[in-house]
């Protein structure tokens, strides 16, 4: 027979097992990494004799079990939900987690889930769910960190001492550069944001513009800038998906889309862009991607952007090969999201009190640690920011070099116009 | 019983049947395109009442058989042979042809055609054999209408108005700023040509140079240019194949050769770039491509180059995907091959008293087809010439932006050194 304490001591003495094993586990994944780790009886580990980049509290058995069972998913659970707290540089910190895991990857198991995401169609349901989900949330909240112009992509710093500002019109200039824009051409545009490409556009290069987004905050606020500005006959805001797109068009653009848009679907991608351009039409695609295939982030995929991937250049292949379109320039501008990352982390701190009034803390440090982590991936090459020119295969009328896309730019594109 | 003059006359009518009928198959296949066609026994054809680009005479209903039955290898049989006679504009017959052909693209055979090329590796001996079939031939004649420096590759004309010799130079500079060279950094060169690159890097650069190559003529001669310049210590040319690199480099370039590697062997050649570069390492490779897979030219491969074939941009994943090479800059430059090939067939024709000394007529006529049908693929957008520019991926150091590209030249760059 037991006794209530023999017993309570055997399980005392299972824990402790537990604990000594979790603890082991626990060393061995952060060796040879700068950084300490505090657990909830004041237990201290310490990866590596180096000045450490972050200080990590874990305030619980069952979350330090999490994180080990699932790092890439709990991770971010534990930090958002306040059961980890992180002292110190949050960017180093997934950069030291983008390169042990980097070494590892693909993995049998990432295969197979690349497999399946890939396998599951962004429905037009499916899709609103996804985009309502990240960008519908409150126009105010994105206005207290993104640029004047609301420009939620990868900016583009001619110089590195560019503001935040500067950066989005040099690419927003860039674009229209690189697609050799003309006065009274006819240009769609498949998610637009808040509209500031288009508006840019038909402002500085008398285009007219279609625009398409399914997040209905985001499609109020762009109609209302082209009221604003009086340019509402030249750029129409349509709140519908890129594949209701209809008519023909000398120009197809799509900014921070394809991320969205899901493997299944760049077949029906691809044939919505040869219906919509002329004979003798081009176009570009902006979007974040990979050197190799992986599957999606667990946490961003679950807490971030529901439905979205970012794909290899090879993977872009089913858009643009059925339809014989030739790709003339891509150029990869991971270094600048990077940048505007830095950006777009200073400001959302500097605004936290605010963001506090609107959302919760836990609202707060899922974004922090989103940001923190993008930052920190295109950093580290584990994400890239592609720039995909193209054309119908015949089309010979482009710029004779790239040379035109250097030029100065005419100071009075650097002010807002309305 | 039949007499003899029966059975000459049933005979006769048979021929009558056949001919017949491969007219009506010959008017079908030019309905639509301005061009005539004699026939051996006086039969005139005509696709359009346009005017003509090209008066075509065929001797004989063997030849026209064989083109009805298999255009894409017979045709360029029949005129190099001089079975058939063309007068008239010969890029421009091409480019009809590959009008017409890239519609009815790809076909259930070429699929298949392509899938069997696709398995046969070029071995170190069947490489060989492969560039000594085009490269060998004679130093003498390629002199004889390349540029000075002996570049047979696409150049890049910084205007129209360059002349080949400057776009040849510009050429080699814009990949030296794509690779951003540092002096004393070391540069290996797969498959170099008679030296022309390595010896410009070396000399405007200050970089160190192995170049391989397996032509044995090209080698000597780009050895003799070292020797000449006075770098023979800086810049090694080394015969032998690619797969043969041993060392680690700042720095791996390749013009011209991917197209020699087939398919079968990309997954070696990216193993043989991981491992000539070191940590920090980059490259370039220059190649003529497509915009989606089709099996190279069924004349072109028995006639100029065996064992070649230009992938699509998803094909060269095989090369880079592996080692998570981070693609970093793709430049299509296919108009500035088509006018590389105006200059050489400019120069060729003006040659051919020269060459008929130095070979047949045959020779003349196999060369004339073929530099005029590239010129059209490429003006036609059948054929693409990419310009990859690949780092490691953790590799940050390159410049900010692609505006270096577009500087002015030194003039000093301008001028042949030696």
């Amino acid at each position: 027979m037991t006794t209530e304490l023999e017993k309570f001591s055997s399980g005392e003495k299972r824990l402790e097992g537990l604990n000594r094993w979790l603890v082991a586990r626990l060393q061995s994944a952060i060796e040879g990494l700068p950084l300490d780790i505090t657990l909830w009886d004041g237990t201290c580990l310490r990866g590596s004799t180096e000045p450490v980049v972050a200080h990590i509290t874990i305030h619980d058995r069952t979350t330090l079990l999490k994180i080990l069972l699932n790092p890439e998913l709990n991770v971010g659970e534990a930090y958002t939900t306040g059961r980890m707290d992180i002292e110190g540089d949050l960017v180093a910190l997934h950069n030291l987690y983008n390169q042990r895991v980097a070494s590892a990857y693909p993995t049998p198991w990432s295969r197979l889930r690349k497999r399946l995401l890939d396998l599951r169609p962004n429905t037009l349901h499916r899709a609103r769910g996804n985009i309502y989900h990240h960008y519908d949330i409150s126009n105010d909240f994105y206005g207290l960190w993104l640029d004047q112009y609301m420009v939620y992509t990868c900016a583009y710093f001619p110089t590195s001492a560019a503001t935040l500002e500067e950066a989005q019109i040099a690419k927003m200039e860039h674009i229209c550069r690189k697609l050799a824009l003309k006065p009274g051409e006819t240009v769609v545009e498949a998610g637009c944001g808040w509209g500031a490409l288009s508006l840019y556009m038909a402002q500085h290069y008398g285009v007219t513009v279609r625009a398409f987004n399914i997040s209905h905050e985001q499609i109020s606020y762009a109609q209302e800038q082209a009221r604003i500005a009086g340019i509402s006959d030249r750029v129409q805001f349509i709140e519908d998906d890129y594949r209701n797109i209809a008519g023909q068009f000398d120009v197809f653009v799509s900014v921070g889309m394809l991320e969205h848009v899901g493997r299944a679907c760049y077949p029906e991608l691809g044939a919505t862009i040869h219906r919509s351009l002329k004979p003798e039409g081009r176009g570009l695609l902006h979007f974040i991607g990979r050197n190799r295939p992986l599957p999606i982030n667990a946490w961003i995929r679950r807490r971030i952007f529901p439905g979205a991937y970012p794909p290899t250049l090879q993977e872009t292949a089913d858009i643009f090969e059925p339809w014989n379109f030739s790709i003339i320039d891509i150029e990869n501008l991971r270094l600048h999201y990077a940048k505007t990352l830095v950006h777009w982390l200073e400001r959302f701190e500097e605004a936290t009190p605010q963001i506090r009034k609107m959302f919760d803390e836990q609202f707060v440090r899922t974004w922090r640690f989103y940001l923190a982590g993008s930052q920190a991936s295109f950093l580290s090459g584990f994400l890239q920011l592609f720039q995909v020119t193209f054309t119908r295969n015949t089309y010979n009328q482009l710029p004779w070099t790239r040379a035109h896309l250097y030029q100065a730019m005419s100071p009075g594109k650097l002010q807002k116009e309305n």
